[in-house]
């Protein structure tokens, strides 16, 4: 069998993106955690590790972290047979990868109880759905929220509902910049608000009223900053409905035209021998996700 | 003199992130910036661009990014006096780094006006402050908001006020895990959420009160989703104050122990010689941000 001693210190310095860290979490000093990670690299003959801050692992490196993953997952079935086996008694880590719009409206309600009742601790990483899919299959995540359905070899995904996003913007920049009412035209010139490069919400709204193109924007990668934004009057964009119930019956918020949402289908990729954790935390999602999200049209 | 027409080449396929929307912005074909991006390698007499996805400037090309940005804010004051100079007629972009607090927060309060008024479009980089600084020093950014007041060589470095943090969590949170009150002891035990490997503020509180070591936590590197995490009961962690009034007035979200706030200075990092439309937004936040943040306590 592999030696878990050298690919626990591993996952460890990645996880904890540190050799210091590391060493702490592990309770060994920094020295140690580095001549294991030596020794695994003597056995596997090359490195696992880019020594950068924060540390990265190398292709056959994050091969070893999925294993270690699913190793984890499988031993958490086993320890509520055999407690004797657990070693430390900590909670369990998921690591999951997920959209930031997600992670700023519903996940926390979906997700709260069940990681409180099942002592999970969540390692959260944001990314858009095409990093949070090539995560998965480096195995650097076990699940994953993203708006593509396929699923990557060996994982399998699940239909959650979909985000509704509506364009807005403040009562004062639809007077500034549409005194006569949203025209496409005028929409056009109205400097928008996007999130990254990879954020096409704002270009398929324009192209659906006709408007091809180009237009000028802010870009904003955070979902809060997002909405302050559009607050503050600094331009218009597609936000999430969840996350601005307050604000559009406050009217601090306005839609530009009535009733012309774009709803995002949001799926659940999950290993499919990821273990029974992860199978009850899929079984929950499914019945809490569908509780705050839109039904998807397909 | 440069030739601007290659270096604006290399600054669109940095800003929209690849070639194809460099051509969309630009108005050229894609293999016409291609064509400008290998000129300009052929004179510098090296890359000046990583073809990655997306694509990054080498150490040269970060030089030569600097430089232009920094060319374009001069233009920009001469163009108010020899408006038929300006080509594009479009608004000027301003590339910031802030850290994510202050972007779910005050930022968009502080300068939405500043922008509306001056037709500036900006670019959002989240990031925290040594990234931001090193963002800074390479050319990358025109300006960067982080907790550190040294200033890289060619920068200022202005006060801005302090952000209060305050430890929090649920009631129902505080019910089960602090039954009998929150000892040191007690919240030691306690699920945290932290943001990432380098926020140290929840490390900072309990070694206030005396608890040394690690403890376990959530990673959630999104400022609304540490919101949402605390509300829904998975963890504590310290919220600035400012992102969850209306949670504490409603009682959603209830301090820990009362009235021990963490106050994190906020300093605006800005080009010496960075033309006027950066002193003016300088000197507009140096009034504005003292409106919503706390006094420093130095």
């Amino acid at each position: 069998m592999f030696d878990y001693k050298l690919l626990s210190a591993l996952a460890a310095v990645v996880e904890q993106a540190g050799f210091e860290r590391a060493a702490q979490v592990l309770g060994l000093s920094q020295s140690a955690v580095s001549q294991r990670i030596k020794l695994l690299e003597a056995r596997v003959g090359q490195p696992v590790l880019v020594r950068a801050t924060p540390p990265t692992p190398t292709e056959i490196g994050r091969r070893l972290l999925n294993h270690v993953q699913q190793v984890r997952l499988l031993e958490r079935d086993l320890q509520d047979q055999v407690p004797a086996l657990d070693e430390g008694g900590l909670p369990e880590r998921l690591r999951i990868a997920l959209n930031a719009d997600s992670l700023a409206t519903w996940w926390a309600q979906a997700v709260g109880e069940f990681c409180a009742n099942h002592r999970v601790l969540l390692d959260l990483v944001v990314e858009d759905q095409d990093v949070g899919l090539k995560r998965m299959r480096a195995g650097e995540v076990a699940a994953c929220v993203c708006a593509s359905d396929r699923p990557v070899s060996g994982a399998r995904s699940l239909a959650l509902g979909a985000m509704r996003y509506r364009a807005l913007a403040s009562p004062e920049f639809i007077a500034r910049h549409f005194p006569t009412g949203v025209t496409p035209a005028a929409l056009a010139r109205a400097p928008a608000i996007v999130f990254g490069p990879d954020d096409l919400l704002q270009h398929r709204y324009l192209a659906a009223l006709g408007v091809e193109g180009g237009f000028i924007h802010h870009l904003c990668p955070s979902s809060e900053g997002f909405v302050r934004l559009t607050e503050g009057g600094l331009g218009w964009g597609l936000v999430p409905e969840l996350q601005v119930r307050g604000e559009l019956a406050r009217g601090e918020l306005v839609e530009l035209l009535a009733q012309q949402p774009i709803d995002v289908p949001l799926y659940w990729h999950h290993w499919r021998n990821g273990g029974e954790l992860l199978n009850e935390l899929t079984a929950h999602l499914a019945r809490t996700a569908a509780q705050t999200l839109v039904p998807a049209d397909a």
